[in-house]
């Protein structure tokens, strides 16, 4: 008898009907043997629907009252869920985030899971029940209910297994993790495994199919996470430790971001001091700046740039204003229209000429790189948003992706 | 500076501007230089459309899920009245009932409040916050979430003002308790102020004001109720201790109730032990019996007759096979299309002769009456529902309402 974690996005549970469908699969995972944990995020444009309720009182709605309007989406999902298991004649207790004891930090809308109280959901299981918990919330020291922000239903069902020593199934839209997005390049292979490591490379990046905090945490805590189409029985694609015998592919994917806005503050008092306070202004508001980068010294100031997140365009416009009355008057450009591309591999670890290679490709095809970013195991790169399909399509080709 | 509870209905807050316009109605309270805590209910038709939901699920959902996807509604509502709040520059804090302490036990669906924790929303109080509490809600010993059944919210708001020792104010959209409903009474007057006593036998009677729960609270802690217009400044109605300086009509109002069945039990076996095993079975199932009469002895058997609510029809054929199977066999019968009017008045203790005054009244306009219980305030008998409207009027013109 072992025990799984599996997780249903919002579209999963998009109606009674998908509500009824995602029961009966879960059941017959619970007929193998299996003790089951089930993780279920807000029935398909729920959240949209409050988020749009909260605009009509507040451009910019108190977070904590924010956190205790969306938190009732999932808290609808779990009910019906478990309504429909004992429909079918099966066991169960639905629990909210509070009740299931996910004890989280940080600011409201973006706050991170510190730990489970998992004895409670043990003893349930042990029971024989199903265990139904909201996706994307928890309760903070105060007993605040607060949620985790982007992809947070992922990183509740990945921690959930973390705490019970278990595998993970995300269920989702998708049939599992592509070299390429399918639709950006029809040739694209589906993965059979793919290593933590370059699946957090290519959720950073943007490929969508799940976010980085949750593939993190699979890593740190060594849970074997498997992403599968919800809808049908197909293969879908395991994401684990890298091994030897994993495909020996020196480039595994490419990831497609299309949510970045390049920011340039510029005409910065050129003290290193100056520079670090913007950044840790940056941060303190909860911005994740990306593919940073700052210019030579010329007349005394410098310039920097960087990536961010088309939602933290609210709070940059609020940061540079405090900027210049607390540092030293900067400018401040917003580009748009950009993609961000990303060549992804964890064999590119070892073999350096996967730059060169990449550069003479783009190059070759007059593709203009306005910013460039480089880590172990990726080279992402800036460009014209209207350059997309054609990259995509080059570098899919020629990296036999 | 004193405090106050404040209680808005689903109508009140049934969209965003009237949520806007409960905000404003609050801050002028808070303007007066007083403490409010506000208590609000599921905006509109909402609760009735969750409830929906769990139909397509299953025709008898389990209770704690219900309560779980219930509770979501009133949720809803404190977060965006807070955002409401907070847009017209005042503090807030919200709380559900979990988080507000309030303690409840007994079955889901129709729970009762033990205790509140109230240390936590004097404290928010203290700060100068306006607290908001979503009403209708709370959590078991097991750390569920409950609801409290009809008329919840009332509920919550009396218990708040019972623990924080203060008046309590319910905003709905009726101006105040009448004599008689207006919509069958044209004539009827406006109370300027009833006793709780009176109020609990409208209130249990259906006038649908007020739910007796919520007067049976106030009665015991000597909260002074005041029930008033939401939308429009309008001179209410008080709740509170009887006291000789009230109006001294022997008869107060007429509570007219068209949700009731009549129900016979027939060929009950005449042993005094039956009768009790069938009220206790009824009781179990928390089923409100009411106007309860016995037949005389015939053939070594009995009968019993009383009123139900219509909600419970479903729980009462359940329990007959019951009886059947491990008591004795019964017969079964259900009458619908009855109206029950209640005449209650304070000074019915003291007066006989109302009792004769009103039979005389019925006989001498030929209304036939099915069934009669008395109270030391009213006397309640039932007749047929189309001959509610003749019987009303008959009645608020004679004893002058």
């Amino acid at each position: 008898m072992s025990t799984i974690v599996v997780k249903f996005g919002g579209t999963s549970v998009g109606s009674i009907d998908k509500i009824k469908s995602v029961a009966k699969r879960v059941i017959s995972e619970k007929e193998k043997g299996n003790d089951v944990v089930v993780v279920v995020s807000a029935m398909g444009k729920t959240t949209d629907l409050l988020v749009n309720l909260s605009k009509q009182i507040s451009d910019n709605p108190n977070k904590r009252d924010l956190d205790m309007l969306l938190s009732t989406g999932e808290q609808v999902s779990i009910s019906l869920l478990s309504m429909a298991f004992q429909e079918y004649g099966y066991d169960t207790i639905s629990f909210t985030g509070l009740q299931a004891g996910i004890r989280t930090e940080g600011s409201h809308t973006k706050s991170k899971i510190v730990d489970i109280d998992i004895e409670k959901i043990k003893s349930y299981l042990g029971e024989g029940k199903i265990v139904i918990v909201a996706g994307f919330q928890g309760v903070n020291e105060n007993g605040d209910i607060t949620t985790l922000g982007r992809g947070g239903s992922d990183t509740t069902a990945v921690a959930l297994a973390a705490k019970l020593e278990c595998g993970c199934t995300i269920y989702t839209d998708v049939e599992g993790i592509y070299t390429v997005d399918p639709r950006l390049f029809p040739n694209a292979r589906k993965l059979d495994v793919i290593s933590y490591e370059e699946m957090m490379e290519m959720a950073s990046q943007g490929a969508g199919v799940m976010e980085t905090r949750a593939v993190r945490i699979g890593c740190k805590y060594n849970v074997p996470i498997y992403v599968a189409l919800s809808s049908e029985d197909r293969k879908g694609t395991y994401i684990k430790e890298y091994q030897k015998s994993m495909e020996e592919n020196v480039v595994t994917g490419i990831a497609i971001n299309d949510d970045v806005l390049m920011v340039t503050i510029a005409n910065i008092v050129a003290e290193p001091i100056n520079v670090a306070m913007i950044v840790e202004k940056l941060t303190n508001e909860n911005i994740n700046i990306d593919m940073m980068s700052q210019s030579a010294v010329q007349n005394g100031c410098v310039n920097i740039s960087f990536a961010i997140s088309k939602d933290d365009l609210h709070s940059i416009n609020k940061i540079v204003d405090e900027i210049t009355s607390t540092i030293c008057p900067v400018e401040f450009e917003i580009e748009s229209n950009l993609s961000k591309i990303s060549v992804v591999g964890i064999g590119m670890k070892n073999q350096s000429n996967i730059m060169s290679k990449l550069f003479r490709i783009l190059a070759d095809n007059k593709i203009d790189i306005k910013q460039v970013a480089t880590s172990e195991i990726s080279i992402s790169f800036m460009i014209d948003e209207n350059e997309k399909q054609r990259v995509v399509e080059v570098l899919g080709r020629e990296f036999n992706l």
